[in-house]
């Protein structure tokens, strides 16, 4: 990121920096595709109501105001300006509601997009960054087998971007009926204030967490430690979360025979299948960790967040969850299932912490060199044959001295300079004619400016070495 | 486009529509690339004083509020404030300033992103689009080859777009040291007046801009229809062009021993090469079109606009010209050639008149029924193995009835649907290995829903019809 990005927040790349991310999102939305996800793109803006609608997040919206309404912004409801959406969540699920009629369902979809929060400026926050979210949406009903499958996803997608230095990810899946039935049994009631504390788990450690759970949830001692209790269970398979989980129910004095066991059960036999069916296809990858709440109020069923190996600074890059009530329509309910990765930090992750980086600055595999501006015409017309055949090339801004057009190449990390045919350099006319004219006045030849070795080339049939032909991202060593 | 969408001017695709503004982008991407342009993305917002500075799309910024700031707006001066850029320019002259050194000159860049403009909700008009950009920008000077390069880029790009219904694009090229020089012959000194009226010409009619030159920039009426002269003087090659020129200098009177005369031969030159080099690359692609003028004032040389056959009614669907002026910093100047693309018309018109439209609607190739929910992970296996192939692939929602898996499919668009081993069906244990058991529980079949036909399958080499294999866009028969 350019360091003298003068609005704070904004994150900006370099152009080689670009590179990285434009990988990542390619990558991104081809594991997308293969898992027959649809691409939509939502407009920026969203009426101020809706965006004011969905928890903690709407505290930190941008309004917009055209040039001609300034200081008259006050005139207009905040709820009926314009703002920028802060996720592609509320975006979601306007579109469904709103085209409903068009949308074959489940709809599953992707997309990727910048989101903004009007945040105050601080250290290392983004206002402006660039989400990747996937989301299930049914009409009516969701069956329950997309909340293991859209992790899945996920964690096959977050396996892509290792090569370009992504740690190992591991998500942490949790149920909030598991949750909200095992509180109930113990006899508390405030179920979002509980969830809101243990939520401050990592940050403010047990002791602080079970001070706030007596002073702020109603809580005693005994509830509170069992509650701290629960957020410390985790486990790698489906049995031996159900024996924790029954053993810690018994420590409780929580009975199998009353509705908050059975809710707690529901919630517990989701996360099982969830653990054990990921751990099927990517043994390790979806771990039972009864600590993870998220901070937004919508979720009905499975919560999600997703840790890097040896990169616990950036928290969860990929969160998410199970969502019954988000979209309604009069009596129409269209429940869903998602998750969503914070791509901007991941890619600055990746450049700064990582070390990847592209091969070349420049998409071009070639420059063709020009002798002189009068033979111009002739190295345009190569790099069009080359272009014809998929190869991308550029072609030296000027007819300078062929060290600084060779300089020119190395500095954009353009592998290939190419010579054309030197018998031509005294004729501009014959030359503008090109390649055509190539066998009478000797060949074009092509240096690798690398390892400095230079063969004679057809622009018709030469073929950059498979290594440098494309664009690549990978570690420094 | 959705009929409902209930934010004027923001339009937003239904599925299968983005699926036609995806290819777009990718298309135009793969042109810029193989020609050698960077792809740099910017952030969204800059400071309003940069927003303020350029011409008249200023009037049409939209500003941002964070939502604790609401009511005090006013106490913030516009020009400190943060908006939304309304073309992609502006940021790429702030870009380039700002990372100056850090970037290879002459610095060629493409950039297709999101622009916004706070303008009156009006018909047909939109408040957010999609540009996409190409410009090279010199450090101090930059070579006139790229104001011929330009242009054919784009029209190759353009061309590319045919498959899906865009008609036949011509840029029309002019010169502002061209029209300046003339009027100045004429002894004319309002010459951004003199643009402007003429900028006017198809809108209101030769005599009508005839009595503006004459109300408003200090022409007298043979002024004013010598300066008609001009903007109707067509040409599609250099010579002619210069034989016409010279003629209408004659009989106004400009001789050619004047520095008025001089400015204008220089910019006559340009345009003349403009035209002849792509004549030999791209015949009738590009023609001088000397009523050109381009309504931004900061434009210095070249000025393009382009039109498509049979659809005036879109105007110039792609526009730019040379700029020598936009950048600088200190007394360093960034010279540049841009042309831009207003891409959100040009898919609206594919879609609604040339009816473009995508094969299916869903990116998968096959839906993968499911017997029961007991085999649903046999069913997950063999999508997951074509995945591994690059076959995109979807599992049936729910096993119900085959007829309605195989409606779900239709919806989508998908070509095809597999079904796994029947035999597998009693026994989930033996299905969730998928495809090691299928030598004993029979063979997988796959059914071509459009056709009818069915075969048996192995998805670890079974490959679609190439026609089927990927989402492809098409015209209406």
């Amino acid at each position: 990121m350019s360091k003298g990005a003068s609005i704070s927040g904004f994150p900006e790349w370099l152009p080689s920096e670009r590179v990285v991310e434009q990988r990542v999102i390619d990558t991104l939305r081809r594991v997308f595709e293969l898992n027959g996800f649809i691409g939509i793109e939502t407009r920026a803006v969203e009426q101020g109501a809706s965006l004011l609608k969905k928890g903690e997040t709407s505290k930190e919206i941008y309004l917009l105001s055209r040039l001609q309404e300034v200081g008259h912004e006050s005139d207009t409801p905040i709820e009926d300006r314009l703002g920028l959406h802060f996720d592609l969540t509320v975006p979601l699920s306007r579109y469904v509601v709103e085209h409903s009629g068009s949308l074959a369902f489940p709809f599953k979809r992707w997309q990727i997009q910048k989101v903004w929060r009007g945040e105050r400026p601080q250290e290392g926050r983004f206002r402006e960054f660039v989400q990747a979210d996937i989301d299930v949406v049914g009409n009516g009903d969701l069956p329950a087998h997309y909340e293991v499958e859209l992790p899945l996803v996920m964690v096959s997608a977050l396996e892509e971007l290792r090569a370009f230095g992504l740690p190992k990810a591991t998500v942490h899946a949790n149920n909030r009926k598991l949750s909200e039935g095992f509180y109930r049994g113990l006899g508390l009631s405030d179920i979002e204030g509980v969830l809101r504390e243990i939520d401050k788990l990592d940050k403010v450690g047990a002791d602080e967490v079970v001070r706030l759970l007596i002073e702020s949830c109603g809580a005693n001692e005994s509830q509170a430690r069992a509650c701290l209790e629960l957020a410390q269970l985790t486990a790698d398979n489906g049995a031996e979360l159900g024996k924790r989980f029954d053993m810690l129910c018994g420590s409780c004095g929580i009975g199998h025979d009353n509705d908050a066991y059975a809710l707690a059960r529901e919630g517990l036999d989701t996360l099982a299948m969830i653990v054990d069916e990921a751990a099927k296809i990517r043994p390790g990858s979806v771990i039972a960790d009864l600590k993870i709440a998220r901070g937004l109020d919508y979720y009905t069923g499975s919560v999600y967040e997703t840790f890097l190996e040896d990169a616990d600074s950036l928290g969860s890059i990929c969160s998410g969850g199970r969502y019954d009530n988000l979209a309604a329509q009069g009596s129409k309910r269209y429940p869903g299932v998602g998750l969503s990765i914070g791509l901007s930090r991941l890619v600055s992750y990746m450049l700064h912490t990582a070390g990847a980086h592209a091969s070349r600055v420049s998409p071009a595999a070639v420059l063709v060199a020009v002798w002189n501006e009068g033979d111009r015409a002739q190295s345009n017309a190569i790099a069009n044959v080359l272009r014809t055949r998929g190869i991308a090339a550029d072609v030296a801004p000027k007819a300078v001295k062929l060290g600084r057009q060779i300089r020119y190449a190395d500095r954009l990390g353009i592998p290939y300079v190419w010579f054309p045919a030197q018998a031509a350099r005294n004729d501009a006319g014959t030359a503008a004619e090109g390649d055509e004219s190539e066998e009478e006045t000797g060949g074009d030849e092509v240096r690798d400016i690398v390892s400095g070795q230079q063969l004679p080339a057809d622009p018709k049939s030469w073929e950059p070495d498979t290594v440098y032909a494309r664009q690549t991202v990978s570690l420094k060593a």
